[in-house]
């Protein structure tokens, strides 16, 4: 006998899905509204690229470009953030049957994770040279992973995979999100050296995780 | 025999569904937008942790950070707003067979409603203090409600209900809609006295919806 | 055998929904940031509604909202129309059968139009008052309704029409094109009066399309 | 067994698509805000178009507009660009029977390339007489095509074709991309004369790609 809305409400894993490809894409193309361009510069005549002075000209597009770096440093490094998790999550998916209200608002949580990336991000490249946003950045981060975690925790209690998710497979996608959490912690932890040093330890371990050479040991997750 | 083009209109549920999750996506990630940074700090040379002043200089960012609590305050809200009526709607449509021209439509004003919440959202966070605001923001969550209802009324009478959609379930789904926006109205009023309550009282029922303890006689909604 | 990429590429109808919907879920919420608010008003102190002036206040935001209402305006009517040609879209590609290289190119350029309706609803906000921009948002309505005329032309020449989409259907869907074409061209043309009388013309148009009770020979269309 | 995540994340191509989808979707929609109308005119009382000077006074939108001519370009021909890469990707992935970890990273990198379409264009339509800008428009065009090619290279080699796949399709797909990346490169080169001689060859070698009628030897590719 249905009692109560809870009994029925967001079970549907597609919409689930189609919402956190939209909220992904969306975050991931918002980044890039980051970097600002200082807008227009002088009328500038066009030579050909013979001309006594036409390839100095293109100096002044330089001097735009050069102080953007910080911003795009840490956009790559979102990007690649918002496509390790996006692929962590669709990963899970796969694994649930069905969702329940609950699973879905776990995931929800997650997703306002995600949409918050931007803002992290923006944070962080606008104070590059601070610790605060880096903590922050790192707590984003962290967040992201725990939710991750509490929802293959929380499914595989509730009964809401599917048979091909066995014991080893949860205990995989555990063991990943745990290793990666230490590294993530470590690499943010350098800050209290220099928030530069901190970055790239954060961008080494997120490669590590995509497509680079493997360290060793890590090979495995 | 086909005499109107009404006729064959608008019945792709699984279209509606995908329009209905990019501007959700669309909407919830654009919420962020609102929350805006202040460009860039003096140029700092970043220091060890444990060099005099290194901690200090951190309450740079600290004060910028601080302003922004009213914007974050309500983009959490309204990312809560929008995440339980997009469970609503998906539970919904979850009970349909098929589209018309008319319920499309319906969904397309309930969508209308959605993108309007940035709009609010933003007007609220930068006059919080006001009470107008508030109002309009109350209308913006009531008539998400009301087209929600107005979908299931409609829906059930023009026999586009699946067979799962029992009474009992169209009847669970009415009652949720009539009470939690009986609460939201209440919580509005309480801009009489102070939006900051009103607001405090919209976030209270909207997280008992969602996760946290159920306050008794609503644990059945 | 296959001799050449365009044989092969551009067939897959579902991939072309999910980018339109996407598109159209952009654009539709884009609309609303032209809606640009005003920033932060001075601060104020907040004091119950029975206190001497604290209705009074309220003022300030009324003020801020009125001159918003040309861009409201506007931005109802661009939502009804992406609606009015979502809706059209979704119907015409549930009458496919597959897509082909030529017919997805057909609506990307649809999409085009799409995408460029923000722009033209900006335009005509700013300066609602002039023909010129009510002119680039009719020819910018003009040519959706050509590119889905042109698609459904060009998918029954070219066979790619489920066995559904009889030959009623497609008469019917060509005649809605063209007499709402005509409607539209008329109620833009009465900008050579004034401007707001023409844009009133064609919202009452198109709410005509879609839900309200129908203009008497309009009926069937 | 299972030993490690890699062995079964990023299989889902279903998922993959939806985020491809999304991120073209943004990235065509973001490119129309490239194109920033300036802010209010003065107020203008609108007098019916046979009055003196009525039509004289729309040359305050006229002028507005002229000087949009160059983000309008680029616009279009970034949407087309963008048209032309969805395409392909899609023809791509309707070939794959699954995905991988490495698959989805060759294409999630295809995506963060998207994604930086925009910037790519507002940088040329900031700086459209200068070499610089059209030097990086031309490396994002390069890169994509690139990716797309690794990516058939990749997913041949390891085994993730359909077997409506031949070897002919396969070969196809390849030349197609050499063939126009070769095009294009040609293209961008003509900006050692002239920035918008470079841009002018670049829609029309893309717009022959696309619809218009085909330059002889390319009429295969």
């Amino acid at each position: 006998m249905i009692r109560s809305y809870r009994q029925f409400s967001g079970q549907n894993l597609g919409r689930l899905a189609a919402l956190s490809d939209g909220i992904f894409a969306v975050a991931m193309t918002l980044l890039v509204l980051n970097i600002r361009l200082p807008t227009a510069a002088a009328p500038h005549t066009q030579e050909p690229i013979w001309a006594a002075g036409a390839l100095a000209a293109e100096a002044t597009v330089w001097n735009v470009l050069v102080p953007l770096a910080p911003q795009l440093l840490t956009y790559l490094m979102s990007f690649l953030t918002l496509g390790i998790f996006w692929a962590g999550q669709q990963t899970q998916l796969n694994h649930f049957s069905r969702s329940d209200h609950r699973l879905t608002w776990i995931h929800l949580v997650f997703l306002l994770m995600v949409v918050f990336m931007p803002f992290s991000t923006a944070l962080l490249a606008e104070f590059i040279t601070y610790r605060l946003p880096m903590v922050i950045y790192w707590v984003n981060l962290f967040l992201l992973g725990m939710l991750l975690f509490i929802s293959i925790e929380y499914a595989s209690h509730a009964g809401l995979l599917t048979a091909e998710a066995t014991k080893e497979v949860v205990a995989a996608s555990r063991r990943r999100i745990i290793v990666y959490q230490i590294l993530y912690a470590s690499a943010a932890l350098l800050c209290v050296f220099n928030t530069y040093l901190a970055i790239a330890a954060l961008v080494l371990f997120q490669l590590n995780s995509v497509v680079v050479p493997r360290i060793g040991p890590l090979n495995r997750f």
